[in-house]
This record gives structure tokens, C-alpha cells and sequence, in this order.
């Protein structure tokens, strides 16, 4: 039996936890949000979407309360939470030499981490197109379509690889094998790395940020920064691409009226995962004597408004 | 008769026409606020000191009322005023060929666009250490003591230097000539380009923006961009003494519980003199092909907070 965790089983983890189990799959949940983790047990996961409503039985738990070991984690924790998830599974053996992990988080610097768990061949990496949202503990809200390009961190190709394209595309979950996930991921962290931070230290929407205007001039040199770390690390991202990737945002019928999760997480006084975006630019800038002072300045304005909470 | 003009008389223009008045020099206050220019002219300007209360009779008008040319126009507005305010004054004859016009405003750049009145030897740049409050139209509050420090736009000394540090001096307004009034000005410029702008984009004090364990690492760029720019124009300022400059206003002993003036303008929807700071900082940088980036975005992220209120 090919057994899977989703740890970090918040709106997306429950969304792909729950298509993989009504698809059979042996699932577990791993969070460490009690509440939630009581209603999954006591009445299954409730989805709701545009059209049904229907319930999965699945069993959730701490990662201290884990008893398997297993073939694939699928980690979906919030980037800052990823570390202590991790140490929790492999503390208690659920992490065996043969266990492959596929992140699925946003942002940037998880490969170098997650080495320390299991080695670099079994550690996947993936960007998501699929949303999820959660209305309370044990309740999911679903809208829309999805897929999921992912890689092995490596880039090189196994049949592991395969088996686990397998398993996510079997359960509708538009799964494929990418041939460069890291121009995925750092095109989904420009995006990220610009509006996120400014639009939660501006307290505005994406439409309101981008109708200033200068605001193409003002986000310019942020990505340029990104764009001569992410070559220098052997992706090609281009300019052009990642701003109209952005300036796509800005109109209502896109994601004009939204804020980003980044300022959802602020307004809600938890920790943001600017060390994921901006910060793990600068810390790839300094190691590659690259300067990055706008994604410098973004980091420490974040952090001082973390402060706050603290 | 010697006659002077306060042009911008909020607080600090107060002070220095009210000081001047008292000396026996024939001043008007020129400001834009009717009812503080009503409450002048109908009760006096009311004074109130840490020792005494007392009235000085001082005439206010707009500038369009003014029937008289000066000789010395003391530039005191919100830096983003003086042009309008220069224009209706020059309009309606006040500005002669002998006028001396004496910026004491915050800030860089002023002495470039004032020579659209006067030649450059008839402009002269002051940075003050005193401060002022108001507590309504027509009512100053005047603590502690203060200095000015001034020079001639172009370095050059000439009599008119003399004759305005005299003036100045016997009203009690502790005028030195500066030998090297651009390195004053940029200093003065160093501590608010970088307090002002960050604790309103923060909405921090001045002590809680210190209080971040990474305070220095956050501002040694900003500070470095204009020491790049100011050494290029040919003020030697050095970066240790303006980061502790700086550093120096952190304790609540020293401006540690206060907000800067620029996040006052902003909670009081009020335009900031962003431009005359890290606006002034990026333009020379461009002229000078000095890159700025953390400037520029300083910049850019109070034009969007601005755009707020407009």
C-alpha cells in the first residue's frame, strides 16, 4: 500500500488530501490545529463546491500522534512551519530512507532545507494552480480548477517521479512532470516577492497598488534583483514576462479587489513568509555577492511590522 | 527700513518673525491659512514660553495682499508650497532684483529651483535647531533654544551675509555663517530621510522603528545611497557619524517617544515632503547615474500611501 501524509492539512492541504483519498489512496491529515483535526475525526472533512456538497472520511492527527511510515509527504504547512512539521515525522520514524517529500508551499529555498530530512533525489518540488478555502475547522470551500507542475529537485528523472504523477493526475488532480520547475517556482515568487510585501505594508488591494502610477518603475528594480539571482542560479526568468505576470493582476476581473495572502496572514497578527520571498532573495544575493537592497529594504519593513505582534 | 518677509508663518515662521518683530525690524508673516492671518491681525500673535505669555502685534496677510518689496524673504512653507508661494509674491512685485531670499526649510534641492527668482548669490540656505509648536490660529508654543546656521547658496561670502546674520543675531536667533551650510543640510537631511519616511510608512516612533534588532543593517543602504550622491555634489558627510546621528534619537530621552513630522503630515492627510527627501536623493542619483534603489522605493511607497488621501 502506497501510504501518503499531507502534512500541513489547512484549506490546500485538505483539498488535495481529500481528492486523493476519494480516489482510494491511503491518506492521512497531519496539522497542529486541534480543532480542526477533532471536526475531521468526529464528522469527516465537509467540502463544499460551486455545485455539491459532500463529506470525506479521512483521519486526521498531530504528527506526534503518527504511527506509519511513508511513501510520500506532501508538504503544505506555511513555509516558517515546514522545519518543525518535518523534525516532529522524522522524530517519530514516519520518515524512512525510501520516503519521498513534495512540497508544494510557495516561495523560495525549501530544496536546501528539506536536504537535511531526506537526500535531494527524494525531495520533489511542485507549483500549484489550484486555490482552496477553508470556512472553519473541517470545512472546505472549493472553487474553480487546478494542476500541479512539479519536478525532482534534482531535475533528474525516476521512476518515483512517475509513480507520484500517477497517483495526484489519477485523483483529478491535473498533476505533470515539469522540465524546469524552478522557472515555475521563481515566476510564482516574483509574482509573490512583489505584491505580497507591498501591498500588506501599504494596507491596499492589488487593484490599489497598481493604480498608482508608477507603479511598473516602482517594482522594476525589486524584479531585476530576483531576475540576477534566479539566472545566476540557472533560471531563466525574463523581465518582460514576470512584470506582465504582475501587471495581469491588477484589473478587478483578475485579482484587483483582493489583498494577498501575505496581508491576510498580517492583518490576522501571524508571521508572514517574507523569508521565503524577499528574504531568501537577499540571502541567495549574498551568497552570490549579488546586491539586493530593494528586497533587502521589503524584508526588514515586513519584519519591523511583525514586530508589532510579537 | 530693512524689510522682511516670513513666507510659510506656521510655527517655526512664527517664531522667527515674531523674534525679529520684537527686535524693532519691520516684518510681515505671508501665509496661506485665513484664520490664522485673521487671528494675527485681530489679537496679536499669542506666544506662550515654558516662563511667560505675551502678544506680539505682527501684520499677516495672503501673499496676493502684500503691497510692499523686501528685502529678505524668510522661506519657511512645507517645501512642497514654496514654489506657489514664491510665484504669487514674485507675481505681484514683491521680489526685486535685491531681494535675498533665506530658505530655512527641510530638506535638498531647494537652492535649484529658487534661482527661477533670484541669482544664485541672492539665495541663501539655513538649517535651524529650533523648533516651534502651535496651539491654534494666531497661538505659538516656544520651547527651548535654538541656532540657525546659514550661507550663501553659491559659498561665496559678501556683505548681505553679514547684514543678515546681524539682523538674525541681535533678534536673539543665535545666526551663525556657515562656512559649509550643505554639510549641515545633508545631515539634517540623512536623519530625516530615513526616520521620517520609515516610522510613516511603519506607523512606528521613532524608539519602536530602533528597537528592531536590525535597525542599523535596514538603514545602512539608505544612508549609504545619499552619502554617494552627497559626496558627488561635493559635501563630505561620512556614514559613522550620520548613522549615529540617528542612532542618537532612538532612547526615550532623546525623540524616542515622538513620531517624525512627516508621519504627523501623514496621520493629518496632509502631502509629505517626500520629494525634498528620498525623492530629491533618487533625482540627484539619476543626474549623477548613482543608482538609489532603496531611495527610490522609500520614494515610491509614500507617493502610494499618499495616493491614500488625494
Amino acid at each position: 500500500m502506497y501510504k501518503i501524509a499531507i502534512a500541513g492539512a489547512g484549506a490546500m492541504g485538505g483539498r488535495i488530501g481529500t481528492y486523493l483519498k476519494r480516489n482510494g489512496e491511503d491518506v492521512v491529515l497531519i496539522d497542529r490545529w486541534q480543532d480542526h483535526i477533532d471536526a475531521i475525526n468526529k464528522n469527516g472533512m465537509e467540502i463544499q463546491t460551486e455545485t455539491e456538497t459532500y463529506t470525506v472520511q479521512i483521519p486526521a492527527m498531530q504528527p506526534e500522534e503518527v504511527k506509519e511510515k511513508f511513501d510520500l509527504i506532501i508538504l503544505l504547512t506555511k513555509a516558517m512551519h515546514a522545519d518543525d512539521m518535518l523534525k516532529s515525522l522524522k522524530d517519530i520514524g514516519a520518515i524512512t530512507e525510501s520516503t519521498a517529500i513534495l512540497s508544494m508551499m510557495n516561495g523560495l529555498g525549501h530544496a536546501d532545507y528539506l536536504s537535511q530530512y531526506v537526500p535531494k533525489s527524494q525531495i520533489f518540488l511542485a507549483v500549484t494552480m489550484w486555490t482552496a478555502g477553508l470556512r472553519g475547522p473541517g470545512q472546505l470551500l472549493l472553487e474553480g480548477q487546478g494542476g500541479i507542475d512539479f519536478q525532482r529537485s534534482d531535475g533528474q528523472p525516476d521512476e518515483r517521479t512517475e509513480k507520484i504523477a500517477q497517483v495526484l493526475d489519477d485523483a483529478g488532480l491535473n498533476a505533470k512532470i515539469s522540465d524546469d520547475v524552478f522557472f515555475s517556482i521563481w515566476s510564482k515568487a516574483a509574482v509573490n516577492s512583489v505584491l505580497n510585501p507591498l501591498c500588506t505594508i501599504l494596507d491596499k488591494t492589488i487593484g490599489e497598488f497598481g493604480a498608482y502610477e508608477n507603479a511598473r518603475e516602482m517594482i522594476t528594480p525589486i524584479l531585476k534583483e530576483l531576475i540576477a539571482v534566479a539566472n545566476a542560479r540557472g533560471t531563466n526568468v525574463v523581465f518582460e514576462t514576470l512584470l506582465a505576470k504582475i501587471e495581469a493582476t491588477y484589473p478587478n476581473e483578475a485579482q484587483g479587489l483582493h489583498h494577498p495572502s501575505m496581508h491576510q496572514d498580517y492583518t490576522n497578527r501571524r508571521l508572514t513568509e517574507i523569508d521565503y520571498l524577499n528574504g531568501q532573495i537577499a540571502k541567495y544575493g549574498d551568497e552570490l555577492g549579488i546586491e539586493t537592497p530593494a528586497n533587502d529594504l521589503i524584508t526588514h519593513l515586513i519584519h519591523q511590522l511583525e514586530m508589532k505582534y510579537a
